[in-house]
């Protein structure tokens, strides 16, 4: 094992070949990670086979196989576990993952487990560690929409979530699609010196990065990419956008930092593989602390990582 | 995927190496697979890494990781995870598995999912497909005291729980040792046309073999071993021991179908081991069925396969 507990995936070094195995698990239980009154059976299916294809992804590898643990109450037991499979496996099949096999049991509340395999080239995993300063910090796509989607199915019956940007967020929260395609594309570029997953959000994670490598970040608020969709949501709501862009979950875009020798390649190869990324800030030592830069210029504490999944 | 859902474990062929990759997944769930009254979460994690193991082991493979997911009561957490962990990490040491990865969530029912991954020479993995008529059926070690510890469990308080031979049935339920000695030294000898674990017992699992290998089986029934201990139990409650041999799960140990050209090799290879094996019976066409015998020689129809996991 080269890289054991704490990134996205485990690195296991085995044989002499060229490459290197990738795994990677995630337990989601019902009532804490997913909510079936707002998410189908598939819909449940598909978010928990992307949450770890994004982990597979943000080490720079390519997801392979899957095993999937369900388990569910006897008597909901066929109608649940068929269309949980069929997210699973509509997921996996759109990300060339290939369901290997499984376990169902008995359980009062469901539970899904998906432990997933990848391939990466051989010590060329990224990690979280990595990021030095001077590095230039960005994410890929845009961020908040997930966590806006999730406000919206907290405040709506399902039957009146009817404009167009509501729906998009909604399906942004419900049935995300993991940045494998920028995170490949990123990695071939050899410019990322870190990258993780945004799974529980920028205010979250960027500190796990950073924490990891051993360093400071500055990130500028206004930078944070966010969608119109977003913006239409905040100004019915009267809510600050940002907020919901610096806190919001389960985007499963890419936080990547990048030298700046490398990073004008890395940004054309993102951007030919159909993805977009953003710099959002800096590396800085780790004395200087991570430090968030409002609109006016103003050094404003890291917002607390409170974000809540569901 | 060379073989997928339904065997011990998934075959995943990656690359030109000359190994392939086995992977396993098993979800345990409190108050279904486990119960916190009888076992520490030590014993249950012990327990859960073994069936994993032998899992890995009855493909003629090793294993080599393993990622963990807990589901756990926020107030339970810290010492119900720690002690786990240190079952499932010691499982894993005596096994020369690596714990590569984890993910710790919140969950009002206690639930453990193992994933493990294994290496196999490339084609050699042994699948519960294979076995032909003219095959001698063996069983490794023992069968049925696991099934007599649980009754002891469910019969006695723990304290009172003292005499030696009880206290040994208990521990093959509560820390099971898989066959992973055996099943390397039986898949070394190229003996076996076709191997699994005996995770539900002889009377669930000999069919699935046999169903997956299209053939029918004949077992005699005295010749099913048996340690001192079970026939000490059953002695001491008038239980036909017999029975809780053929129907008793989770003891772990080894069936395995092979050639009889091969088997005299295969068994001294498992004696070498330090392990012992005992033919009880011989492979037939599927048209026969599956037939007990008797020990005055009639022949008995097959035992329902009614073994409930605790």
């Amino acid at each position: 094992v080269r890289v054991g507990i704490g990134d996205d995936a485990a690195v296991l070094s085995e044989g002499a070949g060229d490459s290197e195995t990738l795994v990677t698990t995630d337990l989601l239980v019902e009532g804490v990670h997913f909510n079936l009154e707002w998410a189908s059976p598939y819909q449940v299916g598909w978010k928990a086979a992307a949450a770890s294809v994004s982990d597979i992804a943000a080490m720079g590898g390519r997801p392979t196989a899957a095993v999937v643990s369900i388990g569910v109450r006897p008597r909901a037991r066929e109608y649940f576990v068929k269309s949980l499979y069929e997210g699973i496996a509509a997921a996996c099949e759109r990300y060339g993952v290939v369901v290997a096999g499984g376990d169902t049991v008995r359980s009062d509340k469901a539970v899904v487990n998906i432990a997933m395999l990848g391939r990466v080239m051989k010590n060329r995993a990224i990690l979280r560690k990595g990021a030095v300063p001077g590095d230039i910090i960005l994410v890929t796509d845009t961020c908040g929409d997930s966590a806006a989607g999730l406000e919206i199915l907290k405040t709506f019956p399902k039957t009146e979530i009817t404009t167009p940007f509501m729906k998009r967020l909604v399906a942004r929260h419900l049935v995300p699609e993991p940045s494998l395609a920028a995170a490949l594309a990123a990695s071939a570029s050899l410019g990322p010196t870190a990258m993780m997953d945004l799974s529980d959000g920028l205010a979250a994670d960027l500190p796990r990065l950073a924490s990891r490598s051993g360093v400071g970040a500055v990130v500028f608020e206004e930078k944070i990419p966010t969608s119109p969709d977003l913006r239409a949501w905040a100004r019915r709501t009267n809510a600050p956008f940002a907020s919901l862009a610096v806190r919001g979950g389960e985007d499963f875009n890419l936080l990547i930092t990048a030298s700046a020798s490398k990073i004008d390649e890395m940004e054309r190869n993102i951007e030919s593989a159909g993805a977009r990324s953003t710099r959002i800030g800096e590396i800085v030592s780790r004395e200087r602390g991570i430090t968030l830069v409002s609109s006016s210029g103003e050094n404003l504490s890291w917002p607390n990582a409170s974000f809540l999944h569901f």
